[in-house]
């Protein structure tokens, strides 16, 4: 282990080197400017919805940036599994949002540490089955365990599907001594198609009588239960929904996008094109702050480049890489128009480009991932730059 | 970084632990037999055909895997980056193949580093303007830098497309005096469609043919000049080519393959059947040796098994994971039939399952990656583990 951080440190960049000039590349980028500009504005819309705000961690899994969204005032994290819990946790998350279902006793026992180190922990429960796993594991160890019951659709993916086996978890949760209920929760942008906003509407006002209905019928431990959804793409209609006065007095509403915090060029554009389509009265907006920089390897046939950048570097799901601009030490960076990845191997990208563009062999090429989630995980550790492309700050992941 | 290793410790599985009631699951587990079985059935396959043998290690970025490739007689290993070669030179790997062109300085004083410090390294070029970058760079440093011309086919990645090119970069490269030709590289996986192994194999015989050419007109700096081709899907075509009396006694043939380390269960299966196909004489079987387990977490509704296990797991490409078996803690494994992956989201799988399956939360899936590169570099360590699956050895991996 030793030898292994060796390595990291040796292959590591340093604060203050020129990303063009003295980083190994490929390389991924955040712009200092945009990211505190999206921590900062997805704060503030959370606070003027009298929501909390928890970001969805597994989207970078790099603490840097979670003590960067906490200090802005964010009310925890949110994560999607126990090893992703204990890693945030010993970057000094307090609070842990687990928004999944949480299985294996050598995760529980993951979750059984943090809790008896002082973790503010809950993670979502949806069967009898599962509760009666968690009661007995948490219970013989004198623990509790804080869960919110996840309603799903159908279709869809975890969550409690009707009344009927909402009764029937919420009769679990009843008998499980260590078991404790302390809201409810959802995740709209399983529901799509035609129509999505009216039934994400839907959706999450039935989160809301979920909740009413539980309160009333005195099934939550806790006396300000938490209700909580939104991604970075649906978040105006979840906080409408959560955004009234009675939420806000006798409950905990709960945002917890993720993307938000380096957006994009293309899908998280037009998700938020969409929502200042339907909130014209909002102010300012969302920046991408994510680009994966990579050198022009060759250039061996007409309107062909190949770029030392793969699957291994950025995500290519949804949407391919897109190439952004052209960089060269000393030199303004030039947008790269007409030009288009055409495919992505391990290692490799294709990029069709017009066959008079000024591209050399070692120019350096920035590219959007689309979405970001899935490039972050490819990397052991992030760069923050300013906008002369000097690192700020080498940020670890921890996948 | 000292943090960041004693979290890599803390997170990581040990040695003896049962893989199915210890470790934190999803994880990837490597098997023992199969795997000693695919690393001596290739190594043999190579010496049955007078080549070396340089598995390409960017599949696995594993040098616990090396050091047993190497240790079963392989020539080296190759690599697609500075970067690579670094943390495969600090683990011991004295000869390193770079099967991509160098680009950039700082990749550039990575090499320069490794090849101050003994490492006997080569890259490819295909350019006269990457020959001269190279020439500059190390030259003013006193070195030499070994490289191989790589051949390439139209429409498809790097690499010089006809004769004038081919002429203008030796000629370069003869101009250049910290650059060594030793010798002549191509890929023939990118060659696919119609007629397949028909242009495989007139592409192999280019390769072969340049070489004499070279060979011929003295370009060499190298007495054996060294001709490489060959991935895991058609590798019996460049063996043959290579398997050449005269090839053996003035050149170095060199296969590299990395994928038949851990083989799969669709698209190198299939591979391989067409290689037996073409060669019924050919004794033994890759076997499939990697397996990402995880937990069932949810069984919303039926026909629908939620799997705590995503992106961030498992390869997708080309296939959706396959699930293999349902394990349980004191039974016997139990082949998942009629089981099929519908979607995989970045930490969930949607599994289509019979009505009547007898899976529960809780339950453990073992799922094949087709193609496996792109899981091995989801992990920070895999698990090599005996038939019983306990834990034999937690081995790091370096991407």
């Amino acid at each position: 282990m030793t030898f292994q951080a060796q390595q990291l440190e040796k292959g590591a960049p340093i604060t203050g080197q020129s990303l063009l000039e003295d980083v190994s590349l490929p390389a991924t980028a955040i712009f200092d400017s945009p990211l505190a500009n999206n921590i900062a504005w997805m704060q503030r819309y959370a606070d003027d919805h009298g929501a909390q705000l928890a970001p969805h961690g597994k989207t970078t899994m790099t603490p840097a940036l979670f003590r960067r969204q906490l200090d802005a005032g964010a009310w925890g994290i949110t994560l999607a599994t126990a090893v992703q819990c204990a890693a945030a946790f010993e970057h000094g998350v307090a609070r842990l949002l687990m928004a999944n279902q949480l299985v294996g006793t050598p995760n529980m026992a993951i979750v059984a540490d943090l809790i008896g180190r002082g973790a503010d922990y809950c993670c979502v429960v949806d069967s009898a089955a599962n509760v009666a796993a968690l009661d007995r594991f948490f219970g013989e160890r004198g623990l509790t365990l804080n869960v919110l019951i996840e309603l799903g659709v159908p279709g869809g993916r975890c969550g409690v599907r009707d009344a009927s086996a909402l009764t029937a978890l919420v009769d679990a949760i009843a008998a499980a001594p260590a078991i404790a209920l302390c809201g409810v929760e959802g995740y709209e942008a399983l529901i799509g198609g035609e129509h999505a906003v009216d039934r994400i509407r839907a959706y999450a006002g039935q989160l809301v009588a979920t909740l009413h209905g539980l309160m009333d019928a005195g099934a939550f431990a806790d006396r300000k239960p938490i209700v909580t959804a939104a991604g970075s793409q649906w978040f105006d209609l979840i906080a409408e929904a959560f955004d009234r006065v009675d939420l806000r007095e006798r409950c905990t509403p709960v945002l917890r996008p993720g993307c938000y915090v380096v957006h994009d060029h293309r899908s998280y554009r037009d998700a938020l094109a969409e929502v200042k389509a339907r909130h014209p009265e909002l102010e300012g907006n969302l920046q991408p702050a994510l680009a994966v920089f990579a050198h022009v390897q060759s250039l061996p046939e007409p309107g062909l480049a190949v770029v030392a950048m793969g699957k291994r570097d950025i995500s290519c799901d949804p949407d391919l890489p897109i190439p952004l601009q052209r960089h060269r030490p000393g030199e303004p960076a030039h947008a790269l128009r007409h030009c288009a990845t055409r495919k992505v191997m391990d290692q490799h990208t294709m990029l069709a480009i017009p066959e008079d563009a000024d591209l050399r062999i070692g120019d350096i090429v920035s590219f959007d991932a689309s979405h970001p989630c899935l490039t972050f995980d490819k990397w052991r550790q992030v760069l923050r730059v300013d906008d002369a492309l000097r690192v700020l700050e080498v940020m670890p992941t921890f996948f």
